[in-house]
């Protein structure tokens, strides 16, 4: 690989800033530990052993991942992990199961079939596995919906061989506000319906040592759910067009960029960069009025307007200048999680402004 | 691998139907062969050398790349291969001159920086470079905008050590419509501006050799543009929801699915499959009335309408039935190319019915 530096580094290129990461880290654990909250970073973001050992060393609790090939992964990086997602085939219980055997794993669950396979692989493979029941707050992806159903689902784990019952999960991802005024209000619903579900878990001796939930737009405001035991934020550590342009962060904690190369200028106001939906991602704001899929951070006011797979093209319309062929600039993209995972590689800007291979360690994974 | 069946393969799992394939490929040849046009089919619908060896072997004269490392891998199916991709940064004109060495190897190209850089680079290799002047019909991704650019760039070429004019290039993606009355008039206006180039190159003397052009949708239209030598249709080989649902081929042409297995049943007149914008791709229309990233197969009217990274939100209100937790259904996804390349590998469904891995070969290349 030699020794790149920003200027030889082929394009296109994920550029990961250390000294933002360091910063976005510190910034989130002060927030959980002046609240109380543990902190269980979600590493579907970065997907790397290497960020997910720096959020432990900074203080985070424990580790979330998405599926199963994460878990594998993590592993390597953390000894308490969940799964916050609902496994119930063979190809996703087998592996959780045998993760169980060294590992404090737990899973998201929201159904009796899944307790019961997940139940089955553990005994078979001599290992517990803790459950939090994944309760619907308002986002309407997964979860049961009343607290009865909870309360059916707790009792049917607490009673059942080789499941642990942890507790209470939910992921209340549709209360995301700019305004935070616009944004109190609905955290505090949640937390009502929290709070009543709890109330009939603990009149019944169900366990609820872990209330867990959560978003990065959201983390910042978690003090308002009092229910929570813990917070699972993931973009955080990354930051994003859509996190730094809903308020949520300053433009310079987006700590990872894709640099690209100027390949074409022909079409007036707009030239073309390396980066199109299979670099950038093709994720965006459905409800925005102009198209974006990011910024590129060195000229005010271009922007990509529009992507085709190895093409992104950069409206330069209202930009404050326009880039000469063959320049390098850096696209602050939409939606840093789905970018990351089209990329087998990154490369870590260190403080000395030094490039190192940063692995996606579990890209690629299937289940 | 073990021997895995449509039963047991862990989902989510791409699965091409080799049958379909195989019919879509004799189609496209077919109507090239009646119209006595060369097909160039683009291999980055496929990023498989075994695919790009079938194309050939059913009568395709060469091949389309979108980036040089697809270039390199390409090269092991074929002799004759277009880079559709204007290089001008050094770790992609290297690789375009090595390659060239031993291959006929052409890039379309829209300026003269382009132009000299892969000539630099030709001559330092020992090798020639073919070029393509793209011309923009309309599109307005890349390409000179006037006849009379493409004239000073096509003169440059001629004269220029390393490079060799092998003629014109234009992609005309905005003529698409689901209505042939309305596409055949744009197709003509397309045929009139290349025609009006062609006939100043003439004049000239400058090689019109090869004048490429072409898209899936508009493939099956592509005689209107009797400019034409050759046609680099793409997505015709796998076929997915945007082409058969703009009535370009029927759904049983689609080749290519994601099988998933449903995971969450929680959420009413909604369910949960294992295959979210990590896995589909978040590629949609972008003016549809509703958003849809894919269609399953098996359920009348169940469709995805919401993606999270591994979650796809599968719409029940106007489904003809309910899948159960667990059971196993196929996603005809709204964009194959950008779902392929999310995956490192996909099934081969053969005709036999028996599954074979199928290598995404140059999938995760950077340049």
């Amino acid at each position: 690989m030699g020794q790149y530096t920003l200027e030889t580094v082929p394009t296109p290129a994920l550029i990961v800033d250390e000294v933002a990461v360091d910063r976005n880290l510190a910034r989130m654990q002060a927030y959980v530990n002046q609240h109380k909250l543990r902190l269980r970073p979600h590493t579907k973001t970065h997907k790397s052993v290497y960020m997910s050992r720096k959020q432990l060393a900074a203080g985070a609790a424990a580790l979330t991942v998405a599926k199963v090939g994460e878990l594998q992964t993590m592993a390597q990086a953390g000894d308490d992990l969940l799964l916050a997602y609902p496994a119930l085939d063979p190809a996703r219980t087998e592996v959780v199961a045998q993760v169980a055997r060294s590992k404090t794993v737990r899973v998201a669950v929201d159904s009796q079939v899944a307790a019961d396979r997940l139940a089955a692989a553990a005994v078979a493979a001599g290992s517990t596995i803790g459950i939090l029941v994944d309760y619907d707050t308002g986002m309407h992806r997964t979860g049961l919906q009343t607290a009865q159903q909870t309360v059916d689902l707790a009792q049917h784990v607490s009673r059942t061989k080789g499941l642990r019952l942890d507790g209470l999960f939910c992921y209340p991802g549709h209360i995301n506000d700019t305004d935070p005024a616009q944004m109190i209000p609905r955290l505090k619903d949640v937390n009502a319906m929290l709070l009543a579900v709890l109330e009939q878990w603990k009149r019944l001796g169900l366990n609820t040592g872990i209330v867990s939930g959560g978003s990065t737009p959201a983390a910042w405001q978690a003090h308002h759910i009092t229910a929570y035991t813990e917070v699972r934020p993931g973009t955080y550590i990354y930051n994003d067009r859509f996190v730094a342009g809903g308020g949520w962060c300053q433009w310079e904690d987006c700590a990872a960029t894709i640099l690209t190369t100027v390949v074409s200028d022909a079409v007036p106001d707009q030239c073309i960069v390396d980066a199109g939906g299979k670099t950038l991602t093709y994720d965006r704001s459905a409800k925005a009025p102009v198209l974006n899929f990011g910024n590129v951070r060195e000229i005010q006011g271009a922007f990509i307007r529009g992507l085709s797979e190895e093409h992104g093209m950069v409206d330069l319309k209202d930009a404050a200048r326009r880039p000469k062929l063959g320049e390098r600039v850096n696209i602050v993209m939409h939606h840093v999680c789905p970018c990351v995972n089209l990329h087998d590689r990154g490369w870590l800007k260190k403080a000395d402004g030094s490039l190192e291979p940063l692995p996606i360690d579990a890209r690629g994974k299937v289940v």
